[in-house]
């Protein structure tokens, strides 16, 4: 390959967890999320040259777009090298997949670059070694949505087996983002070991719920199985006034509202975009006088997930 | 009303739990099932004028079936009364919905006998009066497959509300009931009252991920999802020969086996008749020379639930 090619893609933010689904389920956005450019280059191996957007590292083994990458050229072994320019948009830490979005950025821009030798799954599996960078331990609950799109259930990770489930086409998320910072370990700590048999029972129904919902489109179904009595309750003490925020968008109309990964950010599901700007507006009176910075998205759930802008 | 009527049904056997769906998921047998006459009568209120097959309690209030019927009678307050023949084909105790097919068998006919003023989910809720006297609490775990047929999930008990799944066309069950008891009290008291996170987080990946499989008629999906880590462990112990059961009918190519409710039966789900034929051999040849009293059933999963045969 003597030429140098080079694309640009779109990678985008995306909501794990949503409620029932802890560990395993996720689904995309589509008005946020980081774009990239990566090259082909003759010096092999894997170069970060431009970042913006926010202040991350630029030596390969501590970025995750790098370590990702880096999985990908380790198995492949291309006879050219890679320079990534990251643009980011999604904040690092605001649990709406920031590390999902770099991690798979590079590994599916160097996988198109190279006519497309790895699937979907292979690619998550080398991006999963890039959010273990951040998160410290290797998970696929927001790489799966960016990558594959829409809804996706994660079936395992040791074999790794991604579902993607269908999607209504009339749900919208909006996403507020509370400008502060909760710290992994102590999202993690604050999680029970265990949970009751009763608990229990009510999740994996919610869980088959939800996946009938989807399957079904019934919107009203979804709103009864988006509840999470073994999470929530815990996590949403470290984001301030996560209740009101939720009571205000359920009295809007939402179908749910829950924790966005792990926080700080709150989601909503909303049947139609009018829903879901109503459910933006009143999580803004929610936090407008409470001295807190935040940010908020309102999007379609994104069918089609990671993609080439322009190549 | 002046003229007696009378309507003839089959109700049938049941599977609950079905390894990951513990207390959530069950389904329909066509094979297996009790047959009951139900006819109107001038005298007012419930009597059971016939049980044949095994020996059960003819006092209306002892009896599931003359409970559930008169639950519904309380509620109706219809103008005549209603004799209940029952010809007890499903063996109680034998983890099959033996009590279920009597509690959902005379509020079905009676339904049909007065006009069908009860839609199934009023149905259940009655015949949950009649699973009461045999378990001790409301359940609907066999009622559901029983009462809608096929496949379904109990999203919830209190609003009753059950989900009628779709069933893949070759999903064949295979049935082995040991004859022994296995005491309530026994089975309840073995489960476990916490599970791990990690193990929750398994089984409602597998609910999940097996509801998508039933959408999508996945076989093999369903196969990857048919695992138990939480309650099959404990009272797998209390089933003669369960582990060798197991292993037996998945190298025959089941799908899947697992504990039938509480048991002792054991259930396999196979994709194809011969198949299930196959694993019904399998299994009858571990309990051969084992000196225990044995009876295998092969059923299509039954799309339709209990029906009238002849009204």
């Amino acid at each position: 390959m003597n030429s140098t090619k080079e694309v640009y893609i779109f990678s985008p933010g995306t909501v794990s967890n949503v409620s029932c689904g802890f560990d395993v389920l996720g689904f995309c956005l589509e008005t946020v999320g980081d774009k990239m450019v990566v090259r082909t280059s003759p010096q092999k191996g894997i170069r970060i040259t431009k970042i913006e957007g926010f202040d991350l590292p630029f030596e390969t083994d501590k970025n995750v777009a790098g370590v990702s990458a880096q999985a990908l050229i380790d198995d492949l072994k291309p006879d050219v090298g890679f320079e990534i320019e990251i643009y980011k948009h999604i904040k690092p830490g605001s649990g709406i997949g920031s590390s999902a979005a770099s991690a798979a950025g590079s590994v599916f821009a160097i996988n198109e670059l190279m006519g497309k030798p790895y699937d979907k799954t292979q690619l998550t599996q080398f991006a999963m070694k890039g959010e273990a960078v951040a998160s410290q331990s290797e998970h696929a609950d927001n790489l799966a949505p960016a990558i594959f799109g829409g809804f996706t259930l994660v079936k395992s990770l040791s074999p790794l087996e991604i579902l993607k489930l269908p999607v209504p086409d009339e749900l919208y998320a909006t996403i507020i983002h509370p400008q502060i910072e909760i710290k992994t370990a102590e999202a993690r700590a604050i999680l029970p070991k265990m949970v009751s048999m009763q608990q229990g029972i009510l999740q994996w129904s919610n869980v088959g719920s939800l996946v009938h919902a989807l399957h079904t489109e019934d919107y009203e179904l979804l709103k009864r199985s988006l509840h999470d009595a073994i999470v929530e309750p815990h996590r949403s003490q470290l984001i301030p006034h996560f209740n009101e925020i939720k009571k205000a968008t359920l009295e809007c109309g939402a179908l749910g509202t829950g924790i966005s990964g792990s926080g700080p950010s709150i989601f909503t599901l909303s049947k139609g975009e009018s829903t879901a700007k109503a459910v933006e507006q009143a999580m803004r009176k929610v936090y407008e006088n409470k001295s807190i910075d935040f940010e908020t998205y309102v999007s379609k759930v994104n069918p089609e997930g990671i993609k080439v802008i322009n190549s």
